[in-house]
């Protein structure tokens, strides 16, 4: 991987205490499992316990963007608050000889920071493009833009991508020297998300040919 | 679906606010999800601050069980704290005409509270054997099963299922009745979780041929 960009920080929480041979210290890395994914799981502290909500995401340069519904109080709640986004992709199920052994593959990335509620008008439009275009590259131009209304109803969040730790397993089991004797199949089902045909809106009026960007984001 | 199982619980924090329709009160649509899964998310609090890690886990009846190396301080840590697991199914993308509309499909379900380390060792056999016949079935009875050893060095959490909330949202985008005229590609771009041809590890001794369950699951 490139190694031309700005390392991952290295706090406490991000210096990974085991299995450090899964840990990658390139910000390459970390746009690379956030750009492949589709949702993210964000971590917040509502009246002192964890909640964890899946939800979509986009990343602009540095910065991870979120969206709700402005009506959404725990998202006015997290203004200023520490919260963590994980993306997660499992890869494969790692079966060993020994169910010690056993393990996944995967791809994670775990960000740490502030989130801040965006009110930049401009900042807005360009975060809710990123988080769209993220989803379905190309879809942003394709569709009906938001209506002043509709920019009125919908929140943005951002988050500095400045604390992050990217973990990364890949590969067969890792058995006992003593255990690869062992008449048990070993190896590794590989797992992926994939994309089946699109389905078009039956109330859709007349023919509308399939896009080139829904085409491509299904293929 | 079946009403014969306890309904879900209804605290503030499990009842929908928004999108109500996407609600679950049915035990059997926790278990769906729940069953359905193969990682987890699960959030802490650490020293103040959220935590959101990935990691697999398994169900027996209304039981949630984690497993992680007994060298894992902050598996410790959660002993006796509040906690929130969270599995999530991407199953759409929704392309609306109208950037707003867009949403995607998905189940989720949402599980709130106070994680317990395991230290009966009858349970915390039987929660490796979940967690591990939750990935792949059939799994544990093939493998070689863990040493007294192997025991020490891995610590299991367990989850009651009381409070909980399950989401599903299916179908077609839901666009403005003034939108539908657009001339603008709509419908859903279906996501899937799938399973590649297996992979037999190298090392392996012999010709050991693909077991059923490991068949099975790839199917």
């Amino acid at each position: 991987m490139s190694t031309e960009t700005t390392p991952l920080s290295s706090t406490p929480r991000t210096t990974l205490r085991r299995h450090r041979e899964r840990g990658e210290t390139d910000r390459t890395a970390l746009y690379q499992v956030l750009d492949a994914g589709l949702v993210c799981h964000l971590g917040v502290v509502a009246d002192g316990d964890p909640v964890v909500l899946p939800t979509a995401y986009g990343r602009d340069g540095d910065t991870l963007y979120l969206h709700g519904s402005s009506a959404n109080g725990a998202f006015w709640a997290a203004d200023g608050q520490r919260v963590c986004v994980t993306v997660t992709h499992l890869d494969g199920l790692v079966a060993a000889r020994s169910v010690f052994s056993h393990s996944v593959n995967y791809r994670s990335a775990v960000i740490f920071g502030t989130a801040s509620v965006v009110t930049d008008e401009d900042e807005r439009w360009q975060a809710l493009r990123v988080i769209t275009d993220h989803l379905i590259p190309g879809r942003w131009a394709a569709a009906r833009q938001p209506t002043t209304k509709e920019m009125a109803a919908t929140a943005v969040m951002s988050l500095p991508l400045t604390e992050a730790s990217v973990k990364i397993r890949t590969g067969m089991p890792k058995d006992d020297r003593e255990d690869l004797e062992l008449d048990v199949w070993a190896g590794v089902l590989p797992v992926s998300v994939t994309f089946g045909e699109p389905v078009p809106d039956p109330e859709q009026r007349g023919e509308i040919p399939l896009p080139a960007h829904i085409r491509d984001r299904a293929s």
